[in-house]
């Protein structure tokens, strides 16, 4: 069953009845990333966030210990409303529950972050096909800016785009400041570091026919690539693919910032 | 004498032979606050910036202690190269120097925060006159949105726009999110709190003529009424109206966004 409404998808999710990818559904609202570090790397965390705002748009930061948070019209409890989470110790991945209740710490300090999901429904009604599959995310040699102890390459989607609509497509995900906003590379995959397209590092290749040309856009795994070489004692991510959904459309979110 | 270039602007400031206002020059330039507190305030005001980007669009974070930031394509000292700056210590303002050197200190994190003075010449070119004295400021009642320890009443510019003209003015500033983007308030200075608009905090009072309407934008000044309640030992700010003129011009950096 496909839930009609973003708070029916939150509720199955707390229920452990919803454990997919939330890409091809309810994708006019806007959806979330989520990164979780311990305070000692809030700081960092939050200017890295500021720096890179294309990679890591910010939708709401907690206070430490606070994992109810207000997010536009929607009251979020980010240890239980996501389908599913990833956790590392030490660097490693360690676990990918589908609930962070047992996980959670007083010194927790939850990041969530716009993704571009949430375009892929504004890019549809401007008559722009995008796959209903989880976006294919790559690992690009496009270096992030660095923040106190954290920096590295950034995670990106690509969206095959007809050479006809790139301008289009440009200028309808300029609009959404909080889905990550324009591309960040048009074409030559090699020269942002990608050897083969048909081997995406997360999500489906989606294939790329004649007349068309791979588009990227910045993606808000980028924290699950550059935070675990530090070897945090502990953080937590959602799983790729598996997004918060807001009540909220990305309009609503896009327009704080005007 | 006038400067061309906002690198003249600059090295004059640096010179102490700048120590007016910036308003009504070099205004298609992006013009920044500065807000200067202690490494164990940063995180909550670093927070309050990201709740509150209306009020405190974020240019630039620096490191504890670093002086010397990289802003778009101007290498800032942010000790020396604005106009006047102001000291508080224990919530009392102490004094109101023209260069900073003698108070910077190693723990110091500096923010730099756009400034409407930077939509003025969009306007102008969109047919909307704008006065070239410092926009008068007023603190509101707006309630900014509370961060750890910070919160309070929002300071917010006036600008008479007629009532032709309102959309316009409207449009063109949403355009720019590093100059505080589209207005908060329109008409009825009394349902934000404001009892005489002749009377204004800060700046200067234009007048309202006949088929005016005062529009009301967020300002930078706000840091300044909401962090000294807090009695920090120390902090810094950029001297009303007397901000820090930038190479790169507003549409640089709003694109960022983007």
């Amino acid at each position: 069953m496909i839930p009609s409404t973003a708070s029916e998808l939150r509720q199955m999710a707390v229920r452990g009845e919803w454990c997919k990818p939330t890409s091809g559904i309810l994708d006019d609202l806007q959806q979330a990333n989520l990164v979780i570090v311990s305070r000692d790397l809030a700081w960092d965390f939050l200017l890295f966030c500021v720096r890179n705002p294309k990679v890591c748009p910010l939708l709401a930061v907690g206070e430490p210990g606070e994992y109810q948070l207000q997010v536009g019209h929607t009251l979020v409890d980010v240890r239980t409303m996501l389908p599913r989470y990833r956790i590392w110790k030490a660097g490693s991945l360690v676990a990918e529950p589908y609930d962070l209740q047992q996980h959670w710490h007083e010194n927790a300090v939850a990041f969530l972050l716009g993704c571009s999901h949430t375009f892929d429904g504004p890019l549809r009604r401007a008559g722009i096909p995008v796959s209903h599959e989880a976006p294919a995310v790559y690992i690009s040699n496009i270096p992030c800016i660095q923040a106190g102890s954290i920096g590295g390459p950034m995670a990106v989607s690509m969206r095959p785009i007809h050479h006809s609509k790139i301008a289009t497509a440009t200028a309808v995900t300029a609009r959404y400041a909080s889905g990550h906003g324009m591309p960040v590379h048009y074409g030559s995959p090699e020269d942002i570091g990608i050897t083969d397209l048909s081997q995406p590092d997360f999500g489906v290749y989606p294939g790329l026919e004649a007349g068309y040309v791979p588009v990227f856009w910045a993606c808000g795994v980028t924290p699950q690539i550059v935070l675990p070489p530090l070897k945090l004692e502990w953080m937590c991510s959602h799983y790729p693919g598996h997004m918060l959904v807001l009540d909220d459309n990305v309009d609503f979110f896009s327009l704080q910032q005007t």
